[in-house]
């Protein structure tokens, strides 16, 4: 595999390496996740976790695509397989009208903010999602945008094995994406 | 044109409108936007606000390509005409050759982070462009498609008008993307 783009501190993998030369950045980057993935909400953290991986798994991050896939089989219990279906085709997955409406939503914005359609939304509304679900479907996803191509845009390292990522989750369920200091 | 996919107060346009609903979001959403896009760094403010027009134009989000041009062309002191030369093809226009290589960057990242080349940083690289330069132009890009998505993904209202914007900027200079209280 190529080197990063820029010097990178060894052995930190995707995301962690460029954070780790910018605190400034890292602190409100993380801070925003921290809020946006695992505040109190009517979304489950597993199903915003899920919404994240199918975003990144979009668009081809790898790391975050496992990492993001790894915590939401964690939090929802399930195989990795599951969601890996998920991803692939959630129309066929056993999971929620609903939730497949957010990730209908989320597959659009990947595509560019004007993608996602009145339709989308009101099917969503139609069967329960209130403004405050949409609006944090449509952050999560374009927040997402952001994460995968700062990562990738430096060609950053990555493990390839699902397993490396899989390890973590349970740690990263526990600790939330806050940084403690710097 | 169409009404915003969620209640949003009235009046507030592009990403101010979300914003208004989700102070603890907003809150480090601006921190990250201020310490990109407006602390001390080798690239001037009107290259990083230039960067951000470019991203947005090529998003094509109306809020953010003319709020950001707007910024850059009160900072670079230029016309917005130029501004406007840059975006359409900014290979003609009278720029550093550096400041063409960051551009070019952005412009990958738009398409995804695995866009960016080898060649691409080299280049940038041999016109004496630093790696944190290299970082804060992907990390603008990056971020740039996230507030790009986050705006119109929500269908919210922005003022067609490119004077509304441009009556705007030297506020948005004088004061920054700081929240001051919520």
């Amino acid at each position: 595999m190529s080197a990063p783009y820029i010097s990178i501190p060894e052995g930190l993998p995707g995301i962690r390496g460029p954070l780790s030369l910018r605190p400034e950045v890292a602190k409100p980057l993380s801070a925003l996740a921290e809020v946006v993935m695992r505040a109190d909400h009517s979304l489950t953290r597993g199903e915003r976790e899920l919404i994240a991986g199918y975003v990144s798994y979009l668009n081809n991050c790898h790391f975050c695509d496992m990492a993001h896939s790894s915590v939401a089989q964690y939090y929802l219990q399930c195989s990795f397989d599951f969601i890996s279906t998920v991803k692939s085709d959630f129309n066929k997955a056993e999971i929620s009208d609903k939730l497949k409406t957010f990730l209908a939503i989320a597959g659009s914005v990947v595509k560019g903010g004007k993608h996602v359609t009145t339709e989308q939304v009101e099917k969503a509304k139609a069967l329960g999602a209130t403004d405050l679900e949409i609006h944090d479907v449509v952050l999560i996803a374009a927040m997402f945008c952001m994460f995968n191509r700062y990562t990738d845009g430096l060609n950053t390292w990555a493990p390839a094995d699902p397993e490396f990522y899989k390890a973590r989750a349970p740690q990263v369920a526990r600790d939330g994406y806050t940084i403690k200091s710097h």
